[in-house]
């Protein structure tokens, strides 16, 4: 394989979105991600958010130096907006954990689990498992506007999990 | 919202994989990342395999150590492997990128890639898009074993593609 993969980085996790605008606010006000650059592509009627936990502060002005910066960050949360959808009320995307399955969630470490969710229950967010639901104790899942799942976990609670 | 979001990080994006081996020999020998952790689950029969580009020898040996590293990293592969899946000829995975759409894919950013995708065409892998195909010249998208589509990009490339 030698070294073809030098400075390899992920940079981006891509998932459709049916209204951009609840989205970026869900991910920003629940999740606390910042809306980093917005590309609207006009002949293919789509626009593209992506997201993530950089500095707004770093983000570059000039439109180049933005893009060079986005697409070279690690841990971008890419949203897909088709534009349209959000005006048809029986379109929705497919979260991948029903058949067919595929894709299952994203997942965002927080200090502590317990504390964040006690917030996304005051915000009114859609809970899947909570942290005392089930077997793994001390992990959530919560819903995002278009039903896909974001696991809540911390580095305590799955040492807990899978080191004792 | 207040700061009940500090400290978060987007750890994980999390795939179902139909055969461990092949995806963790893909991510590593296609894509240069490291198998960071891997956690089985006997009563749940399914193993946990974490991959990324941090450097192996950052991973602690203690087991809880391992685990509170692990799962506070940005921007980490998760791939959940069922057992037997391997086993069963007709059994695969949905990437998302047909009917019923939801999920798109995974980016990892490249210093140059068309350097990348000779590399991967004489390691055969399979391309949905060569860089010079279709109207966003410069990017690429290959397949992983399970079809999951990865988007090989670089920031001089996006540059081009969305700042002029």
């Amino acid at each position: 394989m030698g070294t073809h993969t030098s400075g390899f980085v992920l940079n981006q996790t891509m998932l459709r979105v049916k209204d951009a605008q609840a989205s970026v606010r869900f991910y920003s006000e629940v999740l606390g991600m910042n809306l980093l650059a917005r590309f609207d592509f006009e002949a293919g009627r789509f626009s593209l958010f992506f997201m993530g936990y950089e500095d707004v502060a770093s983000v570059p002005a000039d439109p180049a130096e933005r893009a060079r910066w986005v697409f070279s960050r690690p841990a971008l949360l890419e949203l897909t907006h088709n534009w349209g959808t959000e005006n048809d009320s029986a379109f929705h995307y497919h979260n991948g954990n029903i058949e067919p399955r595929g894709f299952g969630h994203i997942g965002v470490s927080v200090p502590d689990v317990e504390a964040a969710c006690e917030a996304f229950t005051r915000l009114g967010v859609d809970f899947v498992k909570r942290p005392n639901d089930g077997a793994m104790k001390g992990i959530a899942f919560i819903r995002d506007p278009d039903g896909y799942w974001i696991e809540i976990l911390s580095g305590a609670a799955l040492a807990r999990i899978v080191a004792t």
